[in-house]
């Protein structure tokens, strides 16, 4: 802490901690929320015949996370919605993502600078709600550690968690796959960031929570900002997961084909129809990853 | 409001909104969601091998709406069970429409002027619970505009919105529609009707709470009693809603089969395999619409 | 009263409900909960594909009743994983089941003598739990006599009544069963239990709470392990239940093919396409019954 005072950084850490997400951070939020609803399949198709329905999914999409970890804590699970100020602008996005004129809106924003502009700025407002979250549920829980990261996922990765129930809104349901079933990086990275913020607010970090805020940041930044740009979805945490993985499950992870190999260990009790009903599909995760950015 | 004085218009208000909806009111509406529910493909069979599903499926459409508003605000779901009597009367009920010898109760309630009765206190139940949800967001959430109108919602039309749950329960699962994306007439009436309390709520309307019930009720009974008499599921808000969604969001509203001409300023990222998830079924949205009443 | 204080059984049931839970009795609980889940098609797969998953509907196994029972009380959903020494000793056991080498933990549990006694201990618990859940719900609301039935069971039974969406978070759907629609026997013995709990704290019963928990307890454990020891999954309540349902409901329980028999009673407005929906499975029903044990 000494030597990190002495370079300034985190003095940095401290206004950066004090940057305000309202106005221009939460509105990139709810542009690329709403653009990764409107690259689903089918959703242009409902923004027509069911525009109420669309707006419901696009606030799902904006405020889900809030909602998840409100219903957590038992608090009433139309939080988010207490600001008219952040539901009218979120609304506005919603419009002008699907109804502006040409589609200028929409097609302004998937250009490629303009785009790792808002990819930057959403995963920032991620890092402050993840520690907004463990802060709110240490709040409640002085120790309850595992509440304190849950609440911390689902403030940072909420929507993704919630895709399912925001599917069936418009009719669509998919129930062999979810965000919990197929970690998207986002999820992995706020799961993580959620699990430092626990530690830190417990005291065991020598680190103070502004200053990690900042690392958490620039590394999801980066690396979101990365694979954005080189237009992949592969996770920088593989080279970590698979070996550790391997080591305490006994067997790699998702991404493999050796369905076979752990059956020997499974015991008498073993079902026979094992991997039947869980397809490892590819391209499927590939599509769940987007929308869970 | 002086003018409305002069004419008593202000006086018949007051009463009305003094007359207590215990027992009558509150029986007419649990036979009627209780019927409905009996409409439903599969349900007396349902009645025969499983009773207690069946009733916890009566009893989810006859409070429905008071559990889904306690979850919005963070209140015990199980509230609007808190009552012994309310709870005893729809069970009466629920065994009377089920099991009643040979099922006089559900045929003399099927009897036009007695189910133009039973339609119209229904409604009457239902203006009140918006007025009361929006009054109870209104309390928990001072300037929640957007929280008072889903509360005022959930309570007026929360059993239609739980339907799939509702399904679900009954072991009878329908992804592809639910009462968000095929709105029935009493619905978008709520919906309405819950907009219009708010504004109440927030001090914009020139009218008492007491008058706005009056006048809600009297459109809703009105219209409702008009379409069951007529056995007709159409809506009187199309000639409004058509040409304002035209304008709004450049599309026909759900009826039209115009799925193609918005394609074309979807952009570039505009999925291909659109329109393909829901299909818009005509006699699909005819039950779908009575079950909602 | 004066008699079974002078036969000592009173001291005896005070004595009983004084033995704590944890750690013992809490440790079957999660290692028959997560036996279960492993018994399930296709768990031992993603045990090894998603370990993240598998953690949490391990968890949801455990702990599912109290979160039930915590949301049906307006209470965070996640209050019973505030006890960090609970979360861990589940989490120990969820390894030990799924990932011990040559799975012999697994093996050893699954040994009639030791499973016996784990399908004890976890009864045990059970009873604990609806009692302290009639109890909570009677602290806040004082004569809501079906909340308190409804947490009862919630705390009782919870994990069975969330199977479904257990199984939706490992990519498995089964809308067309579950616990309300086909309950195995500790369900029924659960909803019994709460309802003569129920009885006991609104002062209708001579007993104390105590010798309740004792002889419910005392019942549940011989049937249980009875049924585990003959491997089989029939109701003891089926003598009472067939005759008193035919006499209430006018139908044979669900075990009868009597599909056809109601149908007269239905009246005109039944609709055609009955019991089509729900096929009455046994085999789905045996498997169905294990779970929710």
């Amino acid at each position: 802490m000494g030597l990190l005072s002495d370079f300034g950084l985190e003095d940095v850490a401290v206004q950066f901690a004090r940057v305000p997400m309202f106005p221009i951070f939460d509105l990139m939020h709810y542009t690329l929320s709403i653009m990764y609803l409107k690259h689903e399949a089918g959703v242009v198709d409902l923004s027509r015949r069911s525009p109420i329905t669309c707006w419901v999914c696009s606030m799902l999409c904006c405020f889900g996370g809030g909602m998840l970890a409100a219903a957590m804590l038992g608090e009433p699970i139309l939080d988010p919605f207490e600001s008219n100020i952040n539901v009218f602008l979120a609304s506005v996005i919603w419009y002008m993502v699907f109804y502006f004129p040409k589609d200028l809106y929409y097609r302004l924003c998937s250009l490629l600078p303009v785009k790792l502009f808002v990819v930057a700025s959403k995963e920032v407002t991620r890092v402050r709600k993840i520690a907004a979250g463990v802060a709110h549920a240490h709040h409640v829980y002085k120790r309850g550690y595992v509440v304190m990261v849950a609440v911390g996922i689902a403030k940072g990765a909420g929507s993704g968690l919630l895709a399912n129930l925001e599917q069936l809104l418009r009719g669509v349901w998919k129930p062999n796959t979810n965000e919990l079933l197929n970690m998207s990086f986002p999820t992995k990275a706020t799961l993580l960031g959620a699990v430092l913020f626990t530690v830190e607010a417990a005291g065991w970090l020598p680190l103070s929570e502004e200053f990690l805020i900042l690392i958490v940041t620039i590394f999801l930044v980066t690396t979101k900002v990365t694979l954005t740009a080189m237009h992949s979805h592969a996770s920088p945490f593989d080279p970590i997961e698979t070996p550790l993985c391997g080591f305490l499950f006994g067997a790699a992870p998702p991404d493999s084909d050796g369905h076979g190999h752990g059956q020997s260990s499974s015991g008498p009790a073993a079902p026979a129809q094992q991997g039947k009903a869980e397809p490892t599909e590819p391209a499927l995760r590939k599509r769940k990853s987007k929308k869970a950015e």
